[in-house]
Parts: structure tokens; C-alpha cells; sequence
């Protein structure tokens, strides 16, 4: 097992702007998408939590791959969220992937069910890895069990890693608990181990983790990328530039986090289209943007200044 | 308000039977189906949590609907569950059992995001009866907060009485929480109210619940519409028919629900294909069927006696 071909450094799991009926923004969403590739982001995640994945159906997801796909976005800088709760959904959603070059998936568990077993869920990834049936496909286990209530446990991983050495790529852990980051890095020395948050960057890299997904590189993107730099090289400089990171992402984490970022993105770019959420998020409200700005820059927070290029 | 049209008596959220693919078996789901609308149940639920709903993709509760119709399944006796956390995907299942003539649907919140706001929900179910536009449509709210997270507040139900009265006919509620059932009942006069399991039936009726919707009626349907005929009728039958059907469920309980009920059907009918589930949740176990049944038996259980019809 290694992890040569795995994902490693500052991934984003890109927001979804939205029309005024609701339906993805094709445009903005490929502009985005390649500013934040432009400035650090290793790559970009489609249609993770922060993407508001599950408020889309299938259909919308596919199409949206296609547009960005068509658009040039380089298929090895994606990774397509596919976890669904209907095994076909999921299948489709992944097989979609790889026939549009994207071979890394980063898929939940089917989360409506709670409590169930290491063993459904085992034969969840199972049937899907089988339904797939290719050898390309490089799957990224999704832990969020505030959300999912699903929780992937390590014994699940181990069950995986064992039936599927070549398929079962790594683990993005949004815990926000670093025992548990550090305990997957410990067990799964051949898995790549990326935290939810750049807060946990600097301590996930030193004990063996790949890098983050995070949602707040969708507005810090450089700073977060210099972190990660910084602690590859073993900058002395690394532990200000976390502190610093990890300070700018609590005075947005009070808030809903989704509403606050595509707020922060319409007013540096003076673009109140991108305040749009789907239902059940709420849009940031619309009074509390310019301080919630303030706020950030107060400390130490910067808009990366190059202009969203167009599609 | 009136709930001169809305749900009442024992209704049954149908399991789905599988083939070995693990796609739907429409023949066996209609069947049973009709053979539960034959042995006590006032009308049955497509795709609930029993049915194993968040497990199917859309095309594939759909085309199950079409089937269910076309064999002739009476569109009156049938309610449709729709809720996905995707805003089109439950606007298009609901816009299709409109379109076959099933006017009843049961809507979970989406249910992935949690500790969502009520605006955040009311904004949700507003988009869908917007969106439906057909006044036709009546929408019961579907409160599972164990499973989906996402609780069905007082507050939110208040809300969606106001603004959509002749839409919203009621609430599914299977919190298993007296307290909650009883109080949306005193709440809500005019809202259809039904328990989510039979154990509360007695006494939802007694508060002035309308029936209750339950999984347990797929092996046990006749008793516990005796029970429900006998608490309407003021029937001095009633308690000691409720403590047997509360018992009985209780022998039941403590596995999980949709295989131990998949496994008795399986049993009594000689029919090992109707154990089949989809992952994520287990097949109960084979070895272990017969003294389940047992159990049930010497608990006073008698499985219905007419065989299953035909589709």
C-alpha cells in the first residue's frame, strides 16, 4: 500500500452558487473553482458537505461535473463527493466520476439509518467498489458523524483496507477531534489521513497526515497554502502561520458555516448573487456581512486579491 | 381545518421486498401490499423508513409507484413517501404520486444538515408545496428524530398551518415520545396525528390521534386493527387488545426492525427471498427466525391466516 498516488495538501471542498430559482450557477461555479486553484488550493472537492452535496440530485451533480470538466478544469485537481443514501445514487454519481477522468471519490456512508452496523456499512462501500468494478478508482472515506450520525469507524477501515488495498485511498476526518485524526494516522500508516479543518493543518502534517479539506479555503485559501508549505519545509515560521489560520477560522465558526463563507465571497466580490444557500441553510443575513468582514480582518484575515477569473 | 379527508385508522408503511440484485421485487411488494389492505390496514405507506425509502433512488421509487398503480392498488389507500434531502428529488416523486393519483404524501425533512433552523425547514416544505402547486396535494409531515435528526418542531408546524392550512393534513410521529405525540395532538386540533408505532394507539385515539402508522402491521396487521375497531367503538375489549399488541411488539423490538420483519414475513410464508435488505442495514439472521417466531407465539402472536393474492 502506498500512498504515492494519494491526496495530499490544501484541498477545498467548493461552495455552489446559486440562480435565483435555485439551480447551480454553472459559471460562477467554475470561476471559483479555478480561483481557488490559482490561489493554493492542491485541488478542489465538488460536492461535499460544504458544496451543500446533498441538496442536489444526482442529475444536478452529474451535469455539474460535466460543465466543469468541459470548461478545462483538470480532472486530476478534483475530487467528486459521491456518497449518497441510495447505493444507485452513489453508483452512479462514482461511475460518472471515472468516466469524467476523476478517479479519486470522497464518498459518506448512507446516512440515514443510525446505529447500524460495521458490517452494513462494510457491504455499503463493499457493493459500490464491486458495482464500480475499476481498478482506477480511488476511494476517500467521509467521517463526519455530526452530520452523517454515521460514524466510520476504525474497524470498518481496517475491514476495507483489507478486502480493497488499491481502492481504499484515505479518510477525510471532519471529527474536528484530533484524537481521532491522530488515531487513524497512527492505525492506517498506508491511508492518507486529512482533517476537516486547516485548525488541526499543522498537527495532522507533523504526525503523518496528508493535508486537509477545508471549507474555509474556500475564502483563505493562500494563507492556508503558505501554512501548508511552511510545514513541509519546516519554516520556523509554521506555528505563527497556523495561529493565525486557526484564529481567522474561529471568528467565522460561530456561524453556520456554508451561509457565512458565501456571504464572505459576495462582499469581496461585490456579487450579492452568491449569498444563496438551498433550503434548509439560510443565506448569511445580508446586515451582517460587512461586520462579519471586519471582524476577520481585525484578525489578520485577507481576501486573496486576484479577481475570480472568468469561465 | 377539517380532518374530514385526512389520514385515519391503521395505516402500514410497507417493507420492500428485494430480489437478489437487490432491486425492488415489484411482484412480492405488491402482493404484500394488497394482502396487508385485505388483513386489517385502512391504507398503506410506500417508502417509509420500514420500506426502506432513503435506500431507493428516486427512478426506482417512482417506477415502483407506476407498478403499484397499474396492478391496481387503490390510489385512496396509498400514501406516498417523498422526503429526500434534495429539494428536486422530493418535488419530483411528490409531483409523480400526484400524477398516479396518490394526493396523500409523507414528506421527512431533508436530513442531512442538523441543528437547521425552523425558518430553514419551513423554507424547505414551502419550496415543495410552491413548486407541486396543486391544490390537490396533501402533505403529512414525517417526525423520526431518532433516524433523520432533524426534529418537526411545535414552532415550525404552527408556521406551515399558516401559511399552507389546507395542504399540511398531518404528522407522522415517531419520536416514541408520548409527550410529544399527546402534545401535538392538544397543539393542533384540526392536524391529523399519528403515532408511528401501535403501542401509542390506544391512547393516541383516546386523546384524539386519528390512528397511527406502523411497521409492526406488516406481520401483525389483523390484531391491530381489532384493536383499532375495538378503542373506536369504545370497546370494553380495548386495553387487554392493546397490551397484546404492545407486547407482541415489544418481543420484536429489541432487533432491528426491518430485517426482523422482512425475516417473519420470510417465515411464515415459506419464502426465503423476503429476507433480503439493503445495506446499510443486515438480513436478520437465518438461524435465528424460528425462535423469533417462537417467541412471538408463546407471546400470543398469530401470523394472518389468508395466504398472500396474487399480483
Amino acid at each position: 500500500m502506498s500512498t504515492d498516488a494519494s491526496l495530499s495538501g490544501v484541498w477545498v471542498p467548493t461552495l455552489t452558487p446559486l440562480r435565483a430559482d435555485l439551480s447551480i450557477d454553472a459559471e460562477r461555479f467554475v470561476a471559483h473553482a479555478r480561483w481557488l486553484l490559482e490561489n493554493g488550493c492542491h485541488g478542489v472537492v465538488l460536492f461535499g458537505t460544504t458544496g451543500e452535496a446533498t441538496s442536489f440530485a444526482t442529475d444536478e451533480r452529474s451535469a455539474m461535473l460535466d460543465r466543469a470538466i468541459d470548461a478545462g478544469l483538470p480532472a486530476e485537481r478534483l475530487v467528486v463527493g459521491t456518497g449518497c443514501c441510495a447505493l444507485p445514487d452513489t453508483v452512479r454519481l462514482t461511475r460518472h466520476a471515472l468516466e469524467r477522468g476523476c478517479f479519486a471519490v470522497l464518498a459518506l456512508p448512507p446516512f440515514y439509518y443510525k446505529g447500524v452496523s460495521d458490517e452494513g456499512l462494510f457491504r455499503s462501500y463493499a457493493e459500490i467498489i464491486e458495482r464500480i468494478g475499476d481498478t482506477r478508482l480511488q476511494l476517500y472515506l467521509y467521517h463526519f458523524p455530526r452530520l452523517s450520525g454515521v460514524p466510520i469507524t476504525a474497524g470498518l477501515i481496517e475491514r476495507l483496507l483489507r478486502a480493497y488495498p488499491d481502492t481504499v485511498k484515505g479518510i477525510k476526518d471532519s471529527s474536528g477531534d484530533w484524537t481521532s485524526t491522530s488515531g487513524f494516522i497512527e492505525r492506517f500508516p498506508g491511508l492518507a489521513v486529512l482533517p476537516g479543518a486547516e485548525t488541526l493543518l499543522r498537527d495532522a502534517l507533523q504526525a503523518g497526515g496528508t493535508g486537509c479539506i477545508t471549507a474555509m479555503a474556500n475564502a483563505n485559501p493562500a494563507a492556508i497554502r503558505k501554512t501548508y508549505d511552511a510545514c513541509c519545509s519546516d519554516d520556523p515560521e509554521a506555528p505563527a502561520l497556523q495561529s493565525s489560520i486557526t484564529q481567522i477560522r474561529e471568528i467565522i465558526e460561530v456561524h453556520s458555516l456554508v451561509g457565512a463563507l458565501k456571504a464572505l465571497i459576495s462582499h469581496y466580490r461585490q456579487d450579492p448573487d452568491w449569498r444563496r444557500v438551498r433550503p434548509p441553510l439560510l443565506s448569511f443575513p445580508e446586515a451582517g456581512i460587512a461586520e462579519l468582514a471586519a471582524s476577520l480582518e481585525a484578525g489578520g484575515y485577507v481576501f486573496p486579491g486576484s479577481a475570480p477569473p472568468s469561465e
